[in-house]
């Protein structure tokens, strides 16, 4: 495909500087980028490459001067860089349509139109696919299981009986959804398995990394609420509910039964106790660990999380630490030496 | 299936008060139940449900009063729970008994009865399958392998060769058992792979989560003990040996060769360094490093780990670490004035 | 294969102390080891093993002094156990050559001489596949992904399209390669996903443990050097450059963008920010969180990571902080008591 700068600007709602007839044919970083593609400059600091680089045209913020290139001027550069990407490439590799000859399908399968099933890939009996859905070779779909209009189901993921998959959700090979949670009771030595009989609700659009596991309800069902997006190796327990528009990043772990809000920010490796509720658009700093309750919009970090400022100020202290015993010696010194001065003087005052 | 609260009760051990003759055809949470379903009071916070809850019994502990409702007094809820559950609900989902045509048998497989291979699943030869063990669709199960009678092996699950799982064991889907461990020597700059020729035993009535990675040993076993339950995304690496009746909550990571003993509990994120040992019966919390072998029931908490009173009174102590600078800059100050006042008055007395 | 202790010593460049003419046919741990083997000292520790050993041989430190046992004493006992464990054991499990039935592969894919693939692995078009590669059954291979000669694919391993792999490498069960990076850009309260064009490069001899995610970048490439050994559940994000020669062990997540030196050692449960660069022949201890570039040799502990003497002395202090607060309390309650008595004083004295 071949855009000009001028149509490009267009869709960004961007200031073209320079030649706007300039064509275009590809995105590339600032530093690979070849004549005929566009790139962008991602933060301030690469400012210095604006001079080297071969691109034919650059998107940065509203306030860049640079006569040299041909310019996007744009509001958000990050969304408008998203954007341009949508516009010169596809958010999955391409697939035939139709069900590839090795995969096996159950009794009662409903597919809708335009799906593709890879090879190797096991529809069980009852099981609903909407239409264009895209399930990559290797994947396993349990029973009963729904996937929604538009979603993409790459290679290797098992999903197993009685999910609920919405519309237009992505879900990353290796991925396990609808395993049973880690629910046991005591019984003297023993751990007895309690059945795991409740389900998973993956909601529209949300997105889910390579080798997450998401485990099902004990009773009732674990929810991923829509447009949440979550990185690879994430552990979801059973009953977890998570809000809408969420980022969960790599190796975070949520325990049962919590609740995460709307827009909330858990960071890589986090782990977040059960039974505890996490309010809306709160942020939590990387391998922090969350073990109560926070209203909306708190900025956590630490371990234990604290308000980030309160685990700042903890840790400029800690840096000072050592010399603090030192000074408590000094002080304890100081003190020792008046005292003893002040009994002498004192009993000499006798 | 429908039972009468008085049958319940029974099995239970627990005492009825209200009407026996309540018929029960399933399980809820006590805000979904519905009539015709049990619930429980899995909490003394929930209690306020008693009042609202549709259900036509619930589970109580022995001391609870509500004249309103039946309900079946019980000495251990959770347990009563697990065991109401086990009645209405199977442990796995349904599956077809036989091979699935699709399924590929290497030579001198021995197979017991009652047996269920799903589709597009690989048992390479030699491998041993003891009587009504599921395997799931899309397992590959090494050479010279043996599952236990009565085991579950769910979907896309690795099993590699000469691995050992005994009687009931259950493993979930994306997990990798036998594979290779983390063992290099040093020549120059290199890192020169060891062969590793050891194996993976299971014992009988472990439970193992998704996408969970065993490695096998280097020599000798990694050996996962009888009744252990191990969580989502856990990581034992080479000749760990687990005692029995262990559980290892989420993304726990054990490191080479340690000895984890009988009745412990590792919750969420903790790590294990190698060639250490943990008692019997310890509860290590969430997220913690444990570097040290501990004697048996220790509780332990922390990064590092530490027994738990003793990283919570340094906890406690790290929320008042900067107003305790605050104090120690307030002494400084105060001694030095007094210090000076003294060296005044003394130089005025001479 | 039955080899004699002269013949290993020589391999080993080690000094036989006994009998050279001793024939050894397999390894074993000191423990285990059964006449006819030969086994080694992996610690000093491990000495008193030596008299009850039932090993035919034992590879030992140059200085060991054992007059009861052939001994080859050595240089570095785990490289010399390394290399007779390579003398002995395959470096991986025997594999029939040729295509399995079952296989599916593609249009235009081109494959080496002695390749091996297993069952229902689906190689898709245009894959390159180098001479006496293995790939294990359950592999999907996507769309014009390079495997280079020697290289092993275990069972249920995927590897998305555009992949290259080097020579020799080993890539274990249930890893992904190749998924799409975490990459999206705010428009309002949503998160418009970013496609990820980019591709990943490992290159030759690196090893990568079982369920490992490793994303493709979003332009351009998440790149893996040559020899580095990855262990089981790391996540690498997009764009991350691993130089050669590093290890990283299980768990380890390293966010996007950020650059890894060679020679680096990343312990358990390590996680690294973005953008950022650890310098050559690093260590960073286990669970510390790295947020800041570090020059080469850096030896890093802690959360946040620091340098490990630092952090070991805030460890030290923090054990005795408890200790301090009472110090500081004593100190207060003492100068007052100063103070009082100079007022006192100061008051009678006028």
């Amino acid at each position: 495909m071949v855009k000009t700068v001028t149509e490009i600007a267009r869709l960004l709602h961007g200031q073209v500087v320079g030649d706007g007839a300039t064509q275009v044919s590809g995105v590339s970083g600032i530093v690979e980028a070849k004549p005929g593609e566009i790139t962008f400059l991602a933060a301030p600091r690469y400012r210095r490459f604006l001079k080297s680089t071969a691109a034919s045209a650059v998107i940065v913020p509203r306030d860049t001067e640079f006569p040299q290139k041909t310019l996007i001027r744009v509001a958000h550069p990050r969304l408008a860089f998203a954007k341009v990407m949508r516009l010169f490439y596809p958010l999955h590799p391409e697939v035939p349509e139709g069900i590839h000859p090795s995969a096996v399908i159950g009794q009662k399968v409903h597919m809708g139109r335009g799906v593709s099933i890879g090879a190797c890939t096991y529809i069980q009996e009852r099981v609903t696919i909407g239409d264009n859905a895209i399930i990559f070779p290797g994947v396993i779909i349990g029973r009963k299981s729904q996937i929604g209009s538009g979603s993409i189901i790459y290679a290797n993921v098992t999903i197993r009986e009685d999910t609920i998959i919405g519309k237009n959700v992505i879900v990353h090979s290796g991925t396990v959804i609808g395993s049973d949670g880690f629910g046991y009771a005591k019984e003297g030595h023993r751990h007895l398995k309690i059945p795991q009989k409740g389900i998973v609700i993956i909601e529209d659009d949300v997105e889910i990394g390579a080798n997450v596991t998401i485990d099902r309800g004990t009773l009732g069902a674990t929810r991923i609420g829509r447009g949440t997006k979550i990185d690879n190796l994430v552990q979801i327990a059973h009953n977890v509910v998570i809000g809408p528009h969420s980022l969960l990043m790599a190796q975070v772990g949520i325990s049962g039964s919590t609740e995460i809000g709307s827009g909330v920010i858990l960071t890589g490796q986090v782990g977040v106790v059960g039974h505890i509720k996490i309010g809306d658009e709160s942020v939590v700093g990387a391998q922090s660990g969350v073990s109560k309750s926070v209203p909306p919009r708190s900025v956590l970090f630490g371990y234990p999380a604290r308000p980030i400022q309160k685990t700042k100020r903890i840790e400029a202290c800690l840096s000072r630490l050592p010399d603090l015993f030192k000074r408590v010696s000094v002080l304890e010194k100081g003190l020792n030496l008046l005292k003893r001065k002040w009994n002498d003087r004192s009993s000499k005052d006798h």
